[in-house]
């Protein structure tokens, strides 16, 4: 390779990839190339520019005519930000206890949203009707902080899926009860391309309110956004992801990551692929004996549960994380520059560990 | 130009420039070009990536030895994460009336972090020992917030500059009241530039705590850093970056972005053009009669009275903002990119205007 | 005295009185008589109780048909829950630099109700609709707190009055602009009594949409009240109140405090005669010479200024407080059990302080 | 009764009692005339009067010769200062489910106090260190709130109670993971009532940090505090108690409340007696057919499962709450005044109801 005119240094093997995260992988480049695209002269900062407004009906050619679109710059910060969007001060978000909201996000929602989390166990990441039940309730009771919103994750944090009927009849239930439903969409492309459907056909056509659009994870450098879907939902959007400090000034280079993606099938090539790839992970690892993957492979995570001291001995080969580590449970990511050699090799090195 | 590899479109021309603000310009190719360097292969995320361990040196050989960078997206990101590390629950920022935390972040310092900003009114943007003994009082008052740390800008929101002895005073003043001093760096290469040093000569060298680096305005695409003068004030930086929705999780992409400008010497080169360019300009509308430049030109900022409707019309030609729409104050940002025939061009529209 | 039924012990001389604050006295006797009253039996908890219904009759009886009060535990709580009530998440409050919630209430209004207070400074406390406009702007601009209330004090920290007329046309300015108006009615009744007319003469008649009711320096043990008089402009107060840790369980002893004195004139009494002591007390030390009375003396409140070294030797002999030390401005506050014969000594040992 | 002078009238039948909250009471009389005795004169506000510093003195006798008292308004207000205390803006409080700080009080923990609660579910309300350990890790993961202090209840919010020992494991597991301990002791009366223990022998004694100390459900009109036990685990917390809007202004009437209830033993009188009266309910219900009490009945409550029909006839004769309506769990509480003839007139009733 040619020294780049630059004096940044390359300090990494571009070879080397693992099944720790699909945010260890890099950027797609055809999104690299957008962002050359859309450099050069000036453009109005804090989104007045071009290219968000041509994300903008990139976003109603995929989830209609009013939907809106507010990038941002992670998916903690689109979460945030579309909660605070759907509650009061005094409304509450009714949850998975395993949703990324909950476990992941340092507090972010409490502290910087003042958001309660009514949580509920699910055995597979997903809430249902009865499990929403079980905190969808007082709302006349000061006391209590109110449900206001129910917050799903598509996929799932467990890489498991909601059908789109599955979805309906949760935004059902919300909106007769005066609820807000918000998806949490950190890999919506992963659950597109698994059910086969555009991304509206789970979201707004069957009546989420707001959504957290991931991008990062599909292969952006860094770009994700919340997307309205119901404008009767919400106001001051763009008051509240500035104070909630997710405001790029250069936004056309967000927005130009989106449109890299979405404007034809990037997005869905790239979940595609990486949900593929998935699958021939679980494949592959349920031929080894003494390997149990716990939930169903829908979207691009195998979870499985394996001897520990296998786990560790693997880990040192190629990096992954523990999901439960008292419980022997790991957590495999494939992503969307996850090759059929990663994926064989890794089969293979687990059956060597295993054999040991 | 060829078509690149990519659905994403060009939709601006790239030769059009103006002076409303050094975040209405791109990004700086050598920045661009740093970014495809760090693509390919996976890179653990959320910072414990080469890059990211790489910036950590670029940082002490500029601003010594124990200096610590995190990176974080944007200037506001930067300040919140900054203030609330050299805070209790209970602390308050004394700052100038001008300071962007107060008047420029739609209140992210108060409702995010939970900081009271004590202000004050300055005729230049800088505050002097003096005007901080205005709010710097107090702190056995429970009914008060408690000032525990100053909070200055440099170069300032109105073009100025503090010298090195300036703020060398105002470090000293704090210590002594037991508070902080924090540097709202946002444009720090315009003031080491403009002065002549290197940055921590008016930073870590004279006793400066916390520093919000700013490389967005300085050519980046998206990168802004905390960077940690006096580890003694501060703890768990990682954590409050975090719950602060401040965490990337491709981090390499913004470490290499900060490496491609401050591993040599691309942040002075484009600094110091900007400089340039603003004194360019300052020298070309002081000759035009009618014209008042309000503040001294220290950075890259030109600060002007005029008539109202001279602004009006020339803001038709060339877009750029009132500072203080009631009084006729406007305000001519300079950035990388702007070039001697963008200053000369605008120099004589400007006389045109004034001359209808 | 009779030893009461009782293992407290009385420990201090209710005899001695001072002019520090309005908080050092203790309760009314006809208050304290109503606390015996409603004790006894059973009464649900958190204010379904028969008294605060019956403080409901009392408030629309002062303050119209459609007001609706909410007792909490005190001054700061009353206005931050009003001002929570009143705006959005990026919501501000235009208000005096000199006013309580901004100097003293340890930054409660920030980083509890997450408001950004946008101060304007005052020759005499009073904001006027010049005054409000300097900070009444912006509503569009998502980089600016949206201002969205101003808030007033009456009487105001510095003693001062505003007259019906200016507080109308500062709610008619306000609600031009789509703002609501916050009294901060902490000393309610000393402008009702000086100005010798129905509280609601300059609160609901004329258009403020919210007030903190003050009792405590009336004359209460604690009772404090937020009452709402356009209903339009808030929603859900109940749950407010309640996370705002301002819900008093026992809610039956906080509103037959604000009945003993608001049922019939005994809140009247109280503040008339504090009010005239203040009068007496500013006629006694204009006659000293060597003193300057600083503002109009309107309420409860005297603010001179006079030597230092005669405020120090006086603070031994009868406690007061510097307002402001560098200054030697001092404020002496009457309240409604401070006697004539307080009073002239305190008159008499100022002039045998300054004779010294 | 002879009519008081007072314009405050009384509305209630004083001897109505129920079964609903031990804040449905009202306040004990020798509280009572400890506020008359406190009356009169002046006190220097804010807790520099002389009632506060003798209540200091006080609760050394009880908790030992560090400890250190901070009255405030209510348990909700405690709690959430108290907690503030011992945490970082980055830290969590491991809890019960059926804490009161998760489920009652309307998100202030989070909303006011920036706090991430992890909770566990429990059979009885109690934690131990196997369901401490379920929240209790991942101190170096800045994704996660970090676990930084225990919140036990006690007696718990289903009239359970710790032994002292059961306490002492806990604070022994929660100091080697250097977190604190905080007891919400909204009834720590009761529970030393039932133990027969002094209330040190279960929190300072043991390695309890911090303590909310009830006064209100024990006999005061209104009067909690925050009790510092290990004044090595936090600072400033007059500053946290203002910020928190828990600050009283004539506080001589909270502390004197303290002094009627703690200086001797009213506060262990009026336990014992509502303890007494649980025990005599749960005797009689046990005898009832049909009605199984749910949990041991250890400090001043009665939780009981019985028809869903008998619960609503009952609660139209005497008032009481669902406490799990759905699965026809309803709660009874007993406090300082309930007399032995509610109990056997509410258990006569309970019998005819169950017969019909």
């Amino acid at each position: 390779m040619n020294p780049p005119n630059t004096d940044a240094r390359r300090r990494h093997d571009p070879d080397v990839r693992s099944f720790a995260s699909d945010n260890y992988a890099g950027v797609h480049p055809e999104v690299l190339a957008a962002l050359a695209l859309a450099n050069g002269g000036h453009q109005v900062a804090y989104g007045d520019d071009v290219y968000t407004e041509n994300l903008q009906g990139i976003i109603r050619d995929h989830f209609g005519a009013t939907a809106e679109v507010f990038p941002v710059f992670n998916g903690t910060g689109a979460n945030v930000v579309a909660l605070q969007a759907v509650t009061d001060r005094w409304g509450a978000v009714v949850c998975a206890e395993s949703a990324h909201i909950n476990v992941d996000e340092g507090g972010a929602p409490e502290r910087m949203g003042g958001l309660k989390l009514l949580t509920v166990p699910t055995p597979d990441g997903k809430l249902t009707p009865e499990l929403i039940d079980r905190q969808a309730w007082g709302w006349a009771d000061e006391h209590r902080a109110m449900p206001q919103v129910v917050s799903i994750t598509q996929s799932t944090e467990l890489g498991t899926l909601y059908t789109p009927d599955e979805i309906r009849v949760i935004c059902e239930q919300a909106h007769a009860r005066d609820m807000r439903v918000h998806v949490d969409g950190s890999r919506i492309a992963n659950a597109a391309a698994s059910l086969d459907m555009p991304m509206s056909a789970f979201t707004a056509d069957i009546g989420v309110d707001i959504l957290s659009l991931g991008g990062t994870k599909n292969g952006a450098l860094s770009g994700e956004a919340v997307v309205v879907l119901n404008q009767d939902a919400v106001s001051h959007m763009k008051h509240l992801r500035k104070l909630s400090m997710q405001l790029h000034s250069k936004m056309r280079f967000v927005s130009v990551q989106l449109e890299a993606l979405l404007a034809k099938d990037l997005w869905l090539r790239n979940a595609r692929h990486a949900n593929e790839m998935a699958q021939r992970l679980a494949d592959g690892v349920r031929a080894v004996d003494g390997v149990r993957v716990l939930y169903p492979v829908q979207a691009n995570a195998v979870f499985a549960r394996l001897p520990h001291g296998v786990s560790e001995r693997l880990q040192k080969r190629v990096r992954f994380y523990f999901w439960d580590e008292a419980a022997g449970d790991v957590r495999w990511m494939c992503s969307f520059d996850t090759t059929e050699a990663d994926v064989d090799a890794f089969v293979a090195a687990l059956e060597e560990e295993m054999a040991r």
